[in-house]
């Protein structure tokens, strides 16, 4: 179940705004152990908050219910798995949160956050925990680019990074799809320029982005092996507008489940913290950026993931290379492309076991 | 500039509802032949007209300008270039025509077409202009779907059919993509069930069909070598949710042109037609489709092309291949990979011409 604990002190943002206090939601799976050295902190992807596994607990399943447990990947028999909120994920200070000053939520007032910044947040709670050092920070995506700005910013507080379907900077199509999705969210009327806490919810702005984003997510390998081109409840066309389809019901599902999801502001305020993420720019170059880095690096990119492809998770690899810091980059195969680290752990399952077992020989050992 | 043929003749369609008479638009480029032996029908895709080229006419460009005139692909010094419009585009019978019962619009009362219908359409206007048998007929994605139609159903009329970007079936993926799309317009309150021939035109909807395409159609690569990471006239993030990147900006101008590229019914009906595409369904299976084809058929695909991948294009090779129709099949690269017979004729260019060579030899040294 998510915990939260809330920071007094402002936190100042790459944009040079202050957030005066903010609140992080949290949960944490396993124990710590008595040296405090078997942290792994999950940080989650676009739409994700901090429910990343449920545990047993309230019957919904988190986002990588099958990495995390007794036995599975991030093992919690052996790994204490903290998994903490993004700014503006569910329960997470963000556009829904109460301006202290106004006493009204933020709404599309709350300053433009970055990726480092959402990291620098976490990186409070870390501390408030007592966890002088991670034993890894592991992410997909947005994921990924935190587990980067953490190995970047506290070298000394991460042993391993492992980095999933990631490049060095969201490339030209992600920032157009973010676009999209935003334009979509924002053209419904309802959603009123961010301030629709008090009026309705701009749920079919919000339906739309979602809707938008499948067949960008899910391959066409994926829809032809799930769908095809079977019919939905009937035996053959209609000859209609209306739905016909398996993959067309299938949308209408993603609509339907839309309200559930995440706040609208939260994912436009995610997007673009994912959308400004590019290494070079904030850190003048991609090898300044890198050369902090200390922690050993795993690198896992997907054949079939056309938008975040591996040739440019191998620019991050010859930039680490560069600078002297070593990584391991996997290509792994997989028919879900970008979702594969959610949907498909087959390919890095092991990949992962193998690099904790190289990684830190002596602990599994003990 | 585009000529009109009304038909009086009922057409019955494929669903069984009967259109009592339609309308076609077409353009000519080039003279007929004596022999009216040197047709070339062009067969234009999902949001385009029979404004194939401009010709030096209206000053308005058209959408295979690169293709069509003296001394290119489609020479006109040698050919006879026709493009005729699919029911549903700009100037033909469509959702935007008038009901001659109730003199009313049909808006979504119109009946939903194939693929087949389009063609069968189309095969009235070559009667009457009195062509018997068309040299070529060709086409790329929708087009390509009508340029197989045709060679399927009359084998006796086609000498030539080049299929471009075309499968055997719209995959699952295509479906889903036309219901993302179907579903912004519809979404528009002004769309108003399809009745909105007197009132507000429903831009929004529209608009959001066409922009959420973008990253559908564009691909990665070609993004990353048009805008890349470039910022719009800036130095700077904003660090606001407004238009920082060029891609963004370019993703305003395809919002803002929105409004000229078709009717928003038109665009649902061609989109069914397209997601109705499928030799076996039509025909009981796709060698009892392909079987009747007696023209020379040239297949070609683009391996960047993933939403219509070369790899589906071969089946279609082999179910001609098993039925004993030669076909040959080019694998062709190039960045723009869906987009890329309308923007990058570099690969498709010699190829149909070789094709022409091999094709017509006699022809060509007469």
């Amino acid at each position: 179940m998510p915990k939260s604990r809330t920071f007094a002190e402002p936190l100042t943002l790459d944009s040079g705004a202050v957030l005066p206090s903010f609140e992080l939601a949290y949960e944490i799976y396993g124990e710590i152990s008595p040296e405090r050295d078997n942290v792994i902190l999950v940080c989650h992807s676009l739409t994700k908050d901090c429910h990343a596994a449920d545990y047993g607990q309230s019957g919904v399943k988190g986002w990588w219910e099958q990495a995390i447990g007794p036995g599975r990947i991030f093992d919690t028999n052996r790994y204490c798995v903290l998994s903490i909120g993004g700014l503006g994920s569910r329960g997470c200070t963000g556009p829904a949160s109460v301006e202290s000053l106004s006493g009204r939520r933020y709404g599309a007032r709350f300053p433009v956050y970055t990726v480092r910044d959402m990291v620098r947040a976490q990186k409070r709670l870390v501390e408030e925990l007592q966890i002088e050092r991670l034993h890894t920070v592991v992410g997909g995506c947005l994921g990924g680019q935190q587990a980067l700005e953490w190995a970047i910013n506290w070298p000394g507080a991460v042993e391993n990074a492992i980095v999933i379907s990631t490049t060095p900077a969201a490339s030209a199509h992600t920032v157009a799809v973010f676009n999209v999705m935003s334009r979509l969210i924002r053209d419904d009327p309802a959603w009123n320029h961010g301030d629709y806490y008090e009026s309705p919810f701009p749920i079919r702005g919000l339906r739309n982005a979602l809707v938008a984003a499948v067949p960008l997510w899910m391959s066409s390998e994926v829809m032809d092996w799930r769908f095809g081109r079977r019919m939905h409840n009937r035996e053959d066309y209609s000859y209609s507008l209306d739905i016909d389809f398996e993959v067309e019901a299938f949308l209408d599902g993603v609509a339907a489940r839309a309200g559930e999801v995440i706040d609208p502001n939260g994912l436009l305020y995610l997007m673009r913290a994912s959308s400004y993420f590019d290494l070079a720019h904030t850190y003048g170059s991609l090898g300044e950026a890198l050369r902090q880095v200390t922690a050993r690096v795993l690198l896992i990119s997907y054949e079939s993931d056309w938008r975040y492809p591996p040739a440019q998770v191998e620019e991050l690899q010859m930039a680490f290379r560069a600078c002297g810091v070593s990584s391991i980059h996997s290509r792994l195969h997989s028919r879900f492309g970008h979702g594969a680290f959610l949907h498909d752990l087959s390919g890095c399952g092991p990949i992962i076991t193998d690099f904790f077992k190289v990684a830190v020989p002596e602990k599994l050992h003990a």
